[in-house]
């Protein structure tokens, strides 16, 4: 068994008789869930896929379903129009609470019933059949697999949904929900009636952390930018009215729903999900809130620790043309080092290229800087990314360099071009030089520097 | 002007002209405050400074005190302690709510006045003098230089600070406030009278990013898992009744305070401060929040999108004997690959390894690892750091390969064991055996293997 | 014009230049109201009826329908049942509040809309058809005249809904409205559409303030105990969130529509209903407000002040036999007092004997009593009515003078015996000789003495 | 024993056993009561005092001090500026609720803690001392017994009054309380540790009850209206968060405190008090709001039940010249008389003439005036008083009889004129003939008549 498994296994097995909590009983489905059931999934960014317990069971996604609908109502209509429709605070209330904006009529967030209700209503759909339809397509391609309503819990909750139906009433009175209420409702009733396993819920989970991209089909199901402001509400307020011990405890964006789903996302690391009905006072699954309690700590899982990001971008400040990674293939480059003797300034970096990266790298370009103006090789070979706005600052940067009279010569992988995205790469700000000279076989791209004869 | 400089200079000198907000006027020493001043300042995790605008003014560090002190009162305390008398949870309501929990008379969490009045009189000391001393040399600390009161600001906040005392009184009245009203409320008083400059207030916020260490002096203020609280605190409750938008939007913690500062925190990435006089009707200053919203948007600052995190752990899973950094030095290096002719396993891992990039490489050791079982090298020479969690994982999986028949070699840097920390290195969970055979020159440092011959 | 007219005129003059306040406009039918219709009607317990300005207008109902289904709904189920259902404060909240008691979700009292929806389903009936009917015949039993439904207002009132809607799907989300939620705001609907002209609003309140009975028909229309309810939630609740101002500056049981119509109860003295669809932001009509604040101030009608009821219950005690209403008309009542000589004391009340009318009397008849015991008369000529608790202090008080050795004779007109009603006239418990003594004419009822010769 | 006391007695003998509530014991001096004391006293109108149980114990008057100092506020400021500090709305709230007006700062009413710390200081006063002993001889007077201050219970409130200390801060910030703020609280805390007896508590209702008029002393203590006022104060916030439920079960103005006090006020009828220390959970005293629901329920005392005042007005209209009350002592009126015939019109009257008994004796006298005008006689020998507004609306009436060419006689009691205060008397409106006519010895007063001969 891989360390992963052994860890989900062993919170399994220590978490199993815990015999607290209460399984929701509003609707015989839920009412008749086995409250032993419990059962662990961890999907990784590469899309390896980790579990342990109970995991076969189906069961409906319920109030797990609403960072989806909302991030497919923020792609459809973007962030200002669904903004205009539903706030993003926390209510410090109960998931079914009943405020709303004075003026507005806005629901506080979409992760309470309300909020919920009226993001559905946004799904742009042709009629209400073709709405759930475009729901259930968008949760599937979060899932990677095709999902199903369970009728029998959809009959129940439209039966005895009163508490909902007060809610999209009360909102279309105030003018924040449009349209014909009964099909409203049914839709969200349809929407939460979504039968899962508790794997579809981490992959799900996992698309979210990974900016959109399922990691297991490979699809992108949302634009990065919406995955980040779905993470953000769950941050908030996916915990109804304990958000804030729960950000100070556990620290990772997450979601319950009352029949004892619980997902939280931990960016660019993985998806997790929980399953166990019984459910405490706050509503959310008692076995899920300790699982990722202790997962959360004994990981150092916690969205404001983020040692990792603090590593030494510049691995390597030398002076020496003895480096062995650049060694001149050519007689035009050989003659281009000999003209400069051993004083080109190597600085070689490695990682991402973010912000504070590249304010880093940066700072140490301009403190290696030779005086007087000479050659500088900027190593890039083992940089992974760089930002846009990185991207940018680097361009400027490199432009002041040459600018002040440096030659600069750039290394970097070719694959290093594509995260960039549709902005220049860095160099192109300060390039444009005729003629580029090769350095080693695959590796210096480009050199503002024209080559002596 | 670099890039960073540049980017701030450019927002000060666009939002300057925002004659939007108004200057707080309940006590003289603010009302008399020039709206035009406008000053930003940055610091990096390695201590570099970046500012613009008006950086010279002192001012009063009001409520931008209360992470700091909240900090110094958990790490007297421990959270424990303190979560017994001040909450964490978003109050929804202005910074000077009187709304206290229900049966424990909590205040709802330390960025309120009443919830900082609390953590105030938390803090340990002989006196109320020497708990203003502990207070004073803690912001000081935080800043990097000393510290001190604006004794007017101090003496017009005693003279109209009604509503505090009133909290203070309702506080201890509810039984969660103990000790001299008077007293807590004038240290309280004292701490928010601190003067500072924006470039002190970016220190601090640096420290809180950098988990506690002063980038600038290099000084560790508080433990890393207190910065963790104190950022998880001031992102939920740190902007008042829009913590959600915020964080929606801006996605960073921050905190905002009654002259005109603000702060916010990117963990691992900088800290930074804004100080304009001109407040919003939530109290927050307007050039600030404007300020903060851009860089945040510019330099994908939020804490919800990780990309840079998603970089490729495992870079490179070889079979060939003949991979160019592992060569044999020795004849009995030279023997033991002979032995296994081409057939060794090399995985070359690179960054961090925390849970996710350890989850990444222990897949791909896994799906590598020859059958029947041979020789795997696993090539740590650019990880830059092991978390604990990941070295228990890490030691777990190694076992089980070498219990599978598997012999392995690990190539890693010195430094490496460093941020291992108190920990035992992966290795040590598998290793044991006699002799260690060196590849290389200070590559390999520990091999599951009996050299033969 | 009688002077109650002529002060009615004059405030209507005085107040019909007012151009305050906005009418109603949520559907057609009461935005297109001319907002200078103004008319004033005052009903008087012996059914007189006074009234100024615009009187043909025709109207809808609206919430001045709750008190009156109120009553009708304690009738049929009695007020228990009721209060189990539907609470009695005050919210401090708008008609349309959507706060419901934690625990039994009863809405907070039957003049907000969602305790009118309970109340309107409590209503027992064969069905939603029926439950209107006595809606209906009931509202038009206070009227004293058969009212109908403007079925234009109807279908507006039905077609706009929405926020009522929510209230009763919340009720019954909360257990505390059962049935067809539709049925039940569509009779509620219908309910408030019911056409009036403010006579007929007047009619209604003197109905209430004369304890249930149609002072211009003369039916019992609701029992006295249930309009002494319907008064006293009124007087709370009537006026929304302004009920404890109102009280304090007006004084009177109170209930206003949004159609303008306004309705005041001063108990056993008149009703008053005021028509001007200008509403206040609160949602009452500002000319009815000020025309009632006005005609408290100038005739004194505040609950508070019961001048008149402080009035001398005992007016004379003599010890004369010398009194020009008692002359012995036979022998044998002439040899009873001659052998009593002059000594005969004669108390005379007049009034209403309540409680304190009825404590006030029996302390003078201690006070008076001769020593040694001898003959009192006790005239209750002038005396209108004896309250049942009342005539059993008398009793109790007449049987110990008895028993202590007085003979006792009371002089009483037939008609005081009417409103003892059910009970025992007060001598009945200490007479029972064979023989009365007629005194007077038609005066003397009863004597404890056995006449002597 | 007196029917009243007899009641009085009964109910202590039957709740005394009753062990529900729980003794106050936040300071030991309230701790300390003995739960089974149990006192109760009425004092009626007249000033009869009447009592059953413990009525020596003596103990702190607590909040029932409220509606007195309330009404010395009043008195001294007028009720707009007293309003303009202080709300008069009940707050669904506890006593010591928090809660104030939003923009104006003011507590909800003077019954709750806030509110009744704003009405201590707003007593015009040189200084603290000064103003408590204006508040002590206030309280006195209602007593109609010099008071004194319990030391102890003061030094114990004192030292743990934060909670009012903190209301009162509160206040002071937002502007709604002005002054030193603990001599404030200090004051109020004195006040609420004067010391009573339960007569004492029943003499000052009574005091209330009687328009302010101590009936006990004969002293006016305040002047009507302001009685008014803080009869209807009590009416809606005196009981707490249960004021709607209490006026509509009991339906009687009252107060309690935590001290096991309890008054109830009727209008023009009585004062009552008990005392009883075990308070329920919105503390009130148990066996205190047993013993006034089931003496209201037995005596028909609530507000609403006013069928004393629907008494005939008009009791007698004759043509007949042989009434024998009016009979012409001289030829002169022998002569105007005979002038007539037997064409007289009598119209006799009884009661106080408010505006409902003025309204229908005017109906009267239009309904049987003669015609052709003729002579009316206005027997008012039997009204008791004659309201300011009714003496203006009788004046005009008969002004207008005069015009149509009536000829009026009034006969009178002298004591009539009194209650009329300094307005005119009605007929003052209409007379100003050279010479009035007497009839009888002391009836007619008045007459509009120029007698013949």
């Amino acid at each position: 068994m891989d360390p992963v498994t052994a860890s989900l296994a062993e919170l399994h097995d220590r978490l199993s008789s815990l015999a607290d909590g209460e399984v929701a009983d509003y609707i015989p489905q839920l009412a008749s869930a086995d409250p032993r059931t419990f059962g662990l999934a961890l999907v990784s960014m590469s899309g390896n896929c980790y579990h342990a317990g109970d995991t076969d069971d189906l069961f409906s996604i319920q109030s797990v379903s609403k960072p989806f609908v909302y991030a497919l109502a923020v792609s459809a209509l973007g962030p200002t129009e669904v903004a205009r429709r539903v706030g993003a605070e926390p209510s410090g209330e109960a998931f079914n609470a009943i405020s709303l904006e004075p003026g507005t009529g806005r629901p506080a967030n979409p992760m309470v019933n309300a909020g919920a209700i009226v993001t559905t209503s946004l799904v742009p759909a042709a009629d209400a059949r073709d709405r759930f339809e475009r729901i259930r397509a968008c949760l599937s391609a979060f899932a990677g697999r095709s999902l199903d309503v369970d009728e029998d819990v959809y009959r129940s909750e439209a039966a005895t949904g009163d508490r909902n139906r007060a809610l999209a009433y009360l909102m279309r009175g105030a003018g924040s929900l449009a349209g014909d209420v009964d099909e409203t409702v049914r839709t969200y009733f349809r929407q939460c009636s979504i039968q899962v396993r508790v794997a579809d819920l981490a992959v799900m989970a996992a698309t979210l952390a990974n900016g959109g991209v399922n990691p297991v089909t490979g699809d992108r199901v949302i634009e990065e930018p919406v995955a980040v402001r779905a993470l953000a509400v769950m941050a908030t307020c996916g915990m109804y009215d304990g958000a804030g011990e729960w950000l100070l405890r556990v620290g990772l964006p997450a979601k319950s729903g009352v029949s004892g789903g619980l997902i939280a996302c931990s960016p660019a690391r993985f998806g997790i999900a929980v399953h166990s009905p019984p459910l405490d006072r706050a509503g959310n699954p008692v076995r899920g809130v300790l699982a990722l309690t202790e997962l959360s700590e004994r990981f150092a899982l916690h969205l404001m620790h983020q040692p990792g990001r603090h590593i030494a971008t510049v691995t390597e400040v030398t002076t020496t043309l003895d480096h062995p990674s650049y060694r001149a293939r050519t007689p035009a480059q050989r003659a281009v080092l000999d003209r400069e003797g051993h004083r080109v300034v190597v600085i070689r970096a490695q990682g991402a290229l973010e912000f504070t990266e590249t304010e880093h790298l940066l700072h140490a370009l301009r403190q290696s800087a030779p005086s007087p103006p000479g050659w500088i090789v900027l190593d890039l070979d083992r940089v992974t990314r760089i930002a846009l706005g990185s991207a940018a600052m680097l361009g400027a940067a490199l432009a002041d360099l040459v600018a002040a009279g440096h030659e600069i010569a750039i290394a970097a992988r070719e694959p290093l071009l594509d995260p960039i995205g549709d902005g220049p790469a860095p160099w192109t700000a300060f390039a444009g030089r005729e003629e580029a000279v090769a350095w080693g076989e695959d590796r210096l791209l480009a050199t503002t520097s024209e080559p002596t004869g």
